[in-house]
């Protein structure tokens, strides 16, 4: 049992030192080589953890990325449907500049999914996941009659995801956190056409 | 004059060249040696052209793209100006799954801009420019009337600008073009909030 938990805080030492390399130099930075030396591990037992060498690393950090990701997405529940549903829906974007860095990562996973087909096929999975649970969400508020718009609500959800990509981008441009009040912008937009009546 | 203009077809060349290998392989196919290659050109020409190497390259690639995509913006004028609005938001967009790839080399320009400071400046000012010019656009609708909401539309702009990026990604991770439809749902709701009134 001991031996299993260690094996997995390698791996994750592992995927943390390759992350740090990316965050800090892009995808150039990490090698084999380098991602080894920051983590302290000899060349060989990076490839005993993954066998697939850098690319399994990548798939890594990626997953680890994505699941960051969802799980700042919570719920609320306090009796305003409406106002839990814009929470829900704002969890799912950085409240600060501090959290803008993840939004570096998913740029930098992008441009490796344009060259790895594998990748881009965990991303797409990934992505339609999230837009399943977020259009879910949707639909329990329009349940119980805090949103009036017609279902079927996946169109809204996707949008919603296309928006949460392109604000990452604009959040690295402009890294002063200027344009983290675009969110509430389109977050308003959105409750506004979804017809939450009591908004 | 025919020296000048020969010169401006070599630079050319040379950016669809490295623009080719990008495309297929992402950055790391595009070296020195490789766009010299594919253009037919020696070594010692890029750097005739290019003092600055690759990453004067990259900077002549980006400028030509974001060209390229601000030359695709277009106003009409039937009359009807809230459907003149919506056809100029639209015309940022891409609207066939032929036109999917610029979205690609976007991508690698903006993991490119994360470890290059003079590329983000570049691409900043552009995102600033663009933000203007369809702040701008609104604004003369509601010069008209055809706009009902309340000015300045700067953060509508930027907002909008941020869909156009996550759709640019979107579009990559689902090349079969089914997330195209998104993008007129999300004009749809901008048209909505600045309450159009013949929308």
């Amino acid at each position: 049992m001991a031996q299993i938990v260690d094996h997995e805080e390698r791996r994750g030492a592992i995927i943390a030192a390759a992350t740090e390399l990316i965050l800090s130099g892009g995808f150039g930075a990490a090698t084999m080589r380098t991602i080894a030396a920051r983590a302290g591990y000899a060349n060989g037992a990076l490839k005993y953890y993954f066998p697939g060498g850098k690319s399994e690393i990548i798939a890594a950090i990626f997953t680890n990325t994505l699941r960051e990701i969802e799980s700042m997405a919570g719920t609320q529940n306090t009796g305003n449907t409406s106002q839990d549903l814009r929470h829900y829906l704002r969890s799912w974007f950085p409240r600060s500049v501090e959290e803008l860095p993840s939004g570096r990562l998913l740029i930098e996973l992008w441009g490796h999914s344009l060259t790895d087909e594998s990748l881009r096929e965990l991303y797409s999975a990934h992505l339609a996941h999230w837009g399943a649970q977020i259009a879910a969400q949707i639909e329990a508020a329009h349940a119980v009659g805090a949103v009036l718009a017609a279902p079927p609500f996946e169109d809204m959800a996707s949008e919603y995801i296309s928006f949460t990509m392109g604000t990452a981008v604009m959040n690295l441009m402009f890294p002063d956190g200027s344009h983290l009040s675009d969110i509430e912008h389109y977050l308003d937009g959105v409750l506004l056409r979804l017809g939450t009546p009591d908004a």
